[in-house]
């Protein structure tokens, strides 16, 4: 699969089968997102992995956005205390986004192995913090369910990039859209 | 080049050629950001290119963490008062996060068409968005160098995947370490 191939075909899953997922894969997960980049190349991240179905039963009380059927989830946390110790009250503000940069390596490695996976942004973090045990600076900024899946989901609409594109300033795309 | 070829060479580059980035490539990593997930699909970005030395001169005013040979920005900009319209105060917040997984496919999309990218995130919002001409409610919230380069920069160093996973809880892990 092209990387074009794999971008374009990723999917957000929100159904899965009751398949486990493999430990190597996991780890191939882990793996693809730490080589994405960071601040400062600080790598505050940690990632815990749950596929205990007591658990997992736990958090989905505190995320009503959380698949039903997830029987695998990778959250992604930061230790805010070591982050602006390292790096300064900005690091904190930044430490989401490099999450983001290392959950998208994670999403695309997922759908290379045949993995469905979906961002999961909203859930109570004080509550999933407590059920995973993080330690009380730590923080789970997101959560990422994995799986395998029966059915791909429809493709959702994507905007055109002359839509979305602008050269220069933002004006001057308008007007060239004028001209058009 | 497979998917793990390019998120493990990819590097931050802080040092360009002077050669254009030609505007079909341009397009092709455009194009790769918006294949990546937003939430509710609401795709709140959009993409200012600034190839003009007299605007890029202005930008690296304000500043200071960008590279001086840089002669390609792509700033990804959304309309925060768009976002919360659509989504909710929920939206702002995640925005950042939803900008972060586009540059990360932008980033891989670059390399494999051999060009260096570098995340910028420190610089002052206010007067890059006037310099863009950003209406009142958009905001640049990242940019991105992307251009040729003549030497691939060191690789950093990564933590072990050992130091950052954890099963089940954080807790669990610091047992089995404590068992090694």
């Amino acid at each position: 699969m092209t990387f074009d191939e794999l971008i374009v075909t990723r999917r957000s899953v929100r159904q899965y089968k009751e398949e486990k997922v493999e430990k190597e894969k996991i780890e191939a997960l882990v793996n693809a997102a730490i080589w994405a980049p960071t601040a400062g190349n600080l790598q505050l991240w940690h990632f815990v992995v749950v596929q205990d179905e007591e658990i997992l039963k736990n958090i989905k009380l505190f995320s009503p956005g959380m698949p039903k059927t997830t029987h695998c989830i990778i959250a992604i946390c930061v230790d805010l205390a070591d982050a602006e110790a390292r790096g300064g009250a900005f690091i904190r503000k930044s430490a989401p986004v490099d999450i983001a940069f290392a959950a998208q390596n994670m999403l695309l490695k997922a759908h290379e192995l045949g993995l469905g996976t979906c961002v999961v942004k909203s859930y109570n973090e004080k509550s999933v913090g407590q059920i995973l045990k993080l330690p009380s600076e730590v923080v789970a900024l997101m959560l990422v369910t994995v799986g395998y899946y029966e059915n791909s989901p429809k493709v959702p609409v994507r905007k055109n990039i002359l839509e979305v594109i602008h050269y220069e300033t933002w004006e001057s795309e308008e007007k060239a859209n004028e001209q058009r």
